[in-house]
């Protein structure tokens, strides 16, 4: 009934989505298996994408051919580029997403590929042969072979929803959960653990009121996230912003008893940096607010989402609750919040390519790792998708360094020190966050994703073209000259010290306080020689030549640690001699004795900061 | 945490939307609770609305002010009117729907009405005090009060899907069944039954032939549902028919031992006139073929809907099946074909507002009354939702006679004669049918649609231009007169006899040959006066002096049975003498011994034609 595949994908979520493009782009042949066709690329959670690394994540899928960001781009009702008054590296996109528009483009992506085919239908057990998976089995019994399978179950493996003393098996709210997958895995030798997430009410938009709100508005100029040419946003929705209040609190914390996290119904490890509104509250007693952002669900939908309120409480409490917010005095909803366990297998038992040690062939990615956010989900996809294409091709395995990419910090994170809750990305996760900047991920990758054959000519062209003039931009900069009469006047007006003799735009663009807009107004030659110039590329240049030291000093990092991978550390090394160690760095290092900085650095707990002081110290 | 509503609508298929919305817009504060927001409107089964019979119900929604016919006027991807080549009791409106669209415009269209509260969560009971109902109770064990409930639980309650010899629950493919209200309704002596309905495999439409097809253009000029102003269709999708043969049978047939029709595993009853596949060749076993129309499922999804195919034999029996079938060589499924089996309440137990006899202010409208399309569940929808919002606030009922409405004959039929089968709609079924036409809904409904709040403004106008417009041409049809020598050539070149003196226009309408457009190539006069009016004037105007004779002998008709309703049958009265009655009529009758026309009339199997055959013979 079917033939055989190269790539079968099980779930249809931000992963499997991305890991099913990928593969069949490159030219396998990839049958999608969901649940319901109808709820391919559910925004499960919140409706936006990017954020702080997120964005950056986003922005590595586009460059390496993935279709997240162009379908974040076409979907978008809001951007906004966060941390702009922060360096370069801070730097991160973030959208507002159309939730219907953003799953119905990824359906249409899909289909309109031709190597993608579709099976709705509950994927229930593996076929595993010998040590290497050759296909899967359904709900109905079918057995479809394939060469690779990609797993990618989301938070439905065994999933349970709580929302105050209740529970019920599901594996989104109206939908169900999935047997059998994990108990066939436990079987053969994989570990399993419960994780646990959470999710806000949604409101009726209609009965709030958002006069009692700050409106965030999106940028007056939005950028977006593909480096191909897909259309900047020209209209955009506000978000709004209010806060709790010790009212709030109060009729929250009255609901503890009934809590499922509190009187320990709720086994799995939450996010710890995308807590429920009761943990933030116990967590954190000393404050008296908490921030909550009102999020449109799309152009034309009245639902909004309560970010910031995610909630396993009672109904009721999370209702009376909601009331005591300011514009929130007459709000109705239309679900409650919940929290969802779900089953996980620990990433250590995973390679750098995503596939499983135990099994040949077969990978997993997304929250099945133990992760969480639609970004990290989507990296992981990508690459499960590559490394299930390559495999399937007897070709060579891909993988990231973690000087390439926030997706290669990602994997080596999960494989090499695991993850003991839901796993985010933060840019303090990454060592070289300078060389992994929004503005340069094409840079970084796409020649990766030509070379692959999933990232499309476009993208070639538009690197050629970007690479060209950052060079032409980089060059005049250099030439360029003025002299102190020239400019003097103006660095007056702009607030800042005079020139002496003349002076290049290069030298002028290192202070923190002068951009290529400035220079252009300093400088009437440039002003017209830049003007022929994107936004992306007059950025890009800007940011090569002001953090040029910075740059540098991590490349030089980058190396250095290279070699100092298999760089000896003494038995008797004694940690605590070191005061810039973290004490949990301390106590690790002490207790599990690495012989090299490679193992070191592989430890959980054990920062990048830490490997960079211990390095410093080694080397002395 | 919920105000008192005056209606709660339990689901949000067509009968709950239709129900959710007029009541809301006739000022109810309404609630409508569905287990998942996301599949609001979702078209089970097949993307298309209307047809013969069912597009009069469309029609008669929209005149009385429902959303059903606007929101397919919207949606449609290709129109025809069916049947143009009969009488016009006999054209029918027929749509393709993008199904996506069709969904996400019923949800912006309840979100729109500020009278519509949503509630995201799964009805598991009803709270019934003193045998009138007040409100229901959630799987959260939440209690919602309301005046009245609508209940519009489609094939969700206790639902089981079928497919070969496995079975498991589910309301549909992919979504849970319900579970908890028959049990109450049961215990509190309501009747339950269990019925049957299927729906065929989702192909992809990129592994079809459609070389190898017959394609189904739509009108050349569309009309629409609509008596709003809704745009007219200006592009369309095709449909495309092909055919099983002998081959596809003997798969099929092969496959019977497996059929849970045939082994008695199903044990609901199907819909006898939308049968499955298998039910097809095992009954007309002499067709060597059946018709197979290829639905594309929107305007840019591959998805196809295989109309005619509908089955739940095993998975692999379908497959191999389609295979044969010329264009499906290559055909790929998204998922198979199924059988469902859900419960449903005789509707012999409701009043003609389709409120039940046991519960006060409790209402059934759809699928759970034993009916089957969406065109008959909208309806009902619409009736039980006007009728919730007239009991909380105390108003008259509202009804339709049969010789007011489809809808009207629908409702009579399920309360007086009840439904051992899916209960579908047909022109058959109405006595009065040249009366119950698709051009003239509005005429009949819409006084009563503003009388009710339902129809809006815009109705109301567009209702007297046409009465207006239909009244100039018709008494311009009776005044224009042409003379022999300005008209037999013309005659003759139609190939008509000619005439021998002036003759009114409304006289050469009536030969069945001539319509407005002939007339107006005959008569320049007329051609410049008729140039000012809409297509639906027109056609209107045309009919109602074509047809003239046949609307008076049904009017007189309508008059006849209302005055013979009381009409007394002698008790030995001998209906096999009677040879026009139907063998089923002439048993029923003589079993049951009705004592009037009217107790004979609403007995099951007699039909309206029995019931003039009885009249004409009684009467003399």
């Amino acid at each position: 009934m079917f033939p055989k595949y190269d790539v079968i994908v099980v779930g249809a979520g931000h992963a499997g989505c991305e890991a099913a493009s990928a593969a069949a782009t490159m030219g396998s042949k990839v049958l999608l298996a969901t649940m319901n066709m109808q709820t391919i690329a559910q925004m499960s959670c919140n409706p936006a994408m990017g954020g702080v690394a997120k964005g950056q994540i986003v922005r590595e899928i586009d460059a390496l051919g993935g279709q997240s960001g162009i379908i974040s781009d076409r979907s978008m009702i809001q951007f906004r580029m966060l941390n702009r008054s922060k360096g370069p590296a801070m730097w991160s996109p973030r959208c507002q997403s159309d939730r219907m528009l953003f799953a119905q483009l990824w359906r249409q992506t899909l289909e309109d590929n031709p190597n993608v085919d579709f099976w709705q239908e509950t994927i229930t057990g593996l076929k595993i042969e010998g040590g290497t998976v050759t296909g899967v089995v359904t709900s109905l019994g079918i057995t479809i072979e394939a060469k690779t399978v990609v797993l990618t179950n989301g938070t439905f493996l065994n999933g349970i929803i709580h929302i105050g003393e209740k529970n019920f098996g599901g594996g989104r709210a109206g939908e169900r959960a999935a047997k059998g997958i994990t108990e066939q895995l436990v079987k053969l030798g994989f570990e399993a653990g419960r994780m646990k997430t959470g999710t806000p009410p949604r409101l009726d938009g209609r009965s709030l009121n958002y006069a009692l709100m700050e409106e965030q508005l999106g940028d007056e100029h939005p950028a977006k996230f593909s480096y191909t040419n897909t259309p900047h946003l020209t209209k955009q929705r506000s978000c709004w912003i209010t806060y709790t209040n010790e009212s709030v609190h109060e009729i929250l914390r009255a609901g503890f008893e009934k809590s499922p996290m509190f009187t320990g119904r709720i086994q799995g490890i939450g996010p710890r940096y995308c807590p429920s509104v009761e943990d933030k509250i116990n967590r954190f007693a000393d404050k008296d607010r908490h921030q909550i952002f009102v999020e449109p669900e799309g152009w034309d939908t009245v639902e909004v989402y309560v970010n910031g309120f995610s909630t396993s409480l009672p109904e009721d409490v999370q209702y009376q609750a909601l009331r005591k917010i300011p514009g929130f005095e007459n709000a109705k909803m239309f679900r409650p919040g919940y929290a969802i366990e779900y089953d996980y297998f620990p990433p250590t038992q995973l390679t750098s390519t995503l596939e499983t040690s135990l099994v040949k062939n077969l990978f997993f990615a997304g929250q099945i790792n133990g992760t969480t956010g639609y970004e990290e989900a989507a990296g992981q996809g990508l690459i499960a998708g590559i490394n299930a294409h390559q495999n399937a091709h007897e070709k060579s395995p891909f993988t990231l360094q973690r000087s390439e990419a926030y997706i290669g910090v990602l994997i080596d994170d999960l494989i090499n020190k695991g993850t003991e809750e839901p796993y985010r990305m933060f840019t303090s996760r990454a060592e070289y966050r300078t060389l992994l900047r929004q503005d340069n991920a094409d840079i970084r990758l796409t020649p990766k994703g030509l070379e692959l054959g999933l990232a499309s000519e476009e993208r070639r062209k538009n690197l050629e073209e970007k690479t060209a003039a950052t060079t032409k931009i980089v060059t005049m900069l250099q030439k360029e000259k003025v002299a102190p009469e020239q400019v003097n006047s103006r660095l007056e007006q702009f607030g800042l010290s005079q020139i002496r003799e003349k002076t290049s735009l290069e030298q002028l663009l290192k202070r923190p306080q002068l951009g290529i807009e400035e220079l252009a107004k300093l400088d009437e030659n440039f002003a017209s020689f830049i003007s022929g110039f994107s936004d992306e590329s007059r950025e890009h240049a800007e940011i090569e030549v002001k953090y040029a030291s910075y740059i540098e000093k991590e490349k030089l990092m980058v190396g250095k640690m290279k070699r100092m991978e298999d760089h000896a550390i003494p038995e008797a090394f004694n940690y605590h001699q070191i005061p810039a160690l973290s004490i949990e760095a301390k106590q690790k290092l002490s207790k599990l004795k690495p012989s090299t900085i490679g193992q070191a650095s592989r430890i959980s707990g054990v920062s990048p900061a830490d490997i960079s002081v211990l390095i410093i110290h080694l080397g002395r």
